[in-house]
């Protein structure tokens, strides 16, 4: 059974359905969207929690975008985007948690408030406040990029994608990265990759 | 060299501390406090994210609470409290995950500010609004536990202890449970562990 994606590609599901182009893994997407397409009986049959992103996949469901990631690199992956030791793997853990603890509400409310919103939905002072938590994790980041192309290893892992999902509205947006001159530079170079453009694709419309 | 934990134990380093004594590991606690302790620059050079808790296992360092048990279960717990098949795991991921987006937050600003921080400082408003957040996802998780005794599988895992060690405030100040029984009675089961009696000593001092 091919393996069903729900939720909207600007939603958290983004990562999922990167994680399933860099993974070359076939699949449904059910573009569930966060109101009332989560809320429904038939979404709710698959995640009882009522959010976005959740997978089918042949019968087992699973639900939290960070666990799906890195469960289709395991699963499906191979060696691919996943690391092999227990170490590199807590780091991959690690990473990916940090990005949702330190930086995930500020870059949402940021960008949000700056960008996406319509102009008159906007708030300067929410979107001020917000940008002003990021210098201290970024810079954590930037300096652990400091002599590396990727987050764990020296290869693209899921961890990078977990993080780089997160910086993307930044990204895209065009937002001013240059404080984090190691940051943007991995931001550039991971988002072109061709599973990034594919997934970006579904979102970029 | 016996691992390090860092963190005092009333942080999320009891979380580390509950595994460390299931898993039988023997460890030296250093009980950095949120303030001071977590900024200077010999717990920077082990956590540059300046955050407890965070470990030195024979020089290998890691941050993220939830990273932390996962990797000390699957490094040094053999086959305990970690589960064998990519499914099972991807739901300790997942729970784990969903305790730290749906109820940690309210469940610390409800119980901080009903029964933990000095009275002149709570605030019975924060407290209400807290509260009233947490009915949807504990009923999720009452639900998940109908006919279960453990979160994932069959026994005690580490999806257990990442998400009870964040009930465990509320459950330790005797808020009302009472209306998701199961989560109720899978806390008192849990709870009174022998390794999670070790690490409450630690912190109901």
């Amino acid at each position: 059974m091919t393996l069903k994606i729900y939720g909207a590609p600007r939603s958290r599901a983004f990562r999922v359905l990167w994680a399933a182009e860099e993974l070359g893994i076939p699949y449904e997407h059910i573009p569930t969207d966060f109101q009332d397409g989560s809320k429904k009986p038939e979404f709710l049959a698959i995640n009882p929690n009522g959010r976005i992103p959740a997978i089918d996949d042949g019968g087992f469901h699973l639900f939290e975008s960070l666990a799906i990631t890195m469960y289709l690199a395991k699963k499906h992956g191979g060696a691919k985007l996943y690391p092999a030791t227990p170490e590199a793997e807590a780091c991959l853990w690690q990473w990916s948690l940090w990005g949702a603890n330190e930086i995930e509400l500020p870059l949402v409310q940021w960008i949000g408030n700056r960008y996406v919103l319509p102009p008159d939905k906007r708030s300067e002072t929410i979107a001020a406040e917000a940008e002003a938590k990021l210098p201290r994790p970024l810079a954590v980041l930037d300096a652990h990029l400091a002599n590396r192309q990727y987050m764990v290893g020296d290869a693209f892992t899921i961890a990078d994608l977990n993080v780089a999902s997160l910086l993307y509205t930044a990204w895209f947006n065009k937002a001013d990265l240059s404080r984090w001159p190691n940051v943007k530079a991995w931001l550039d170079r991971i988002l072109a990759r061709p599973g990034a453009l594919k997934a970006r694709k579904l979102r970029e419309v």
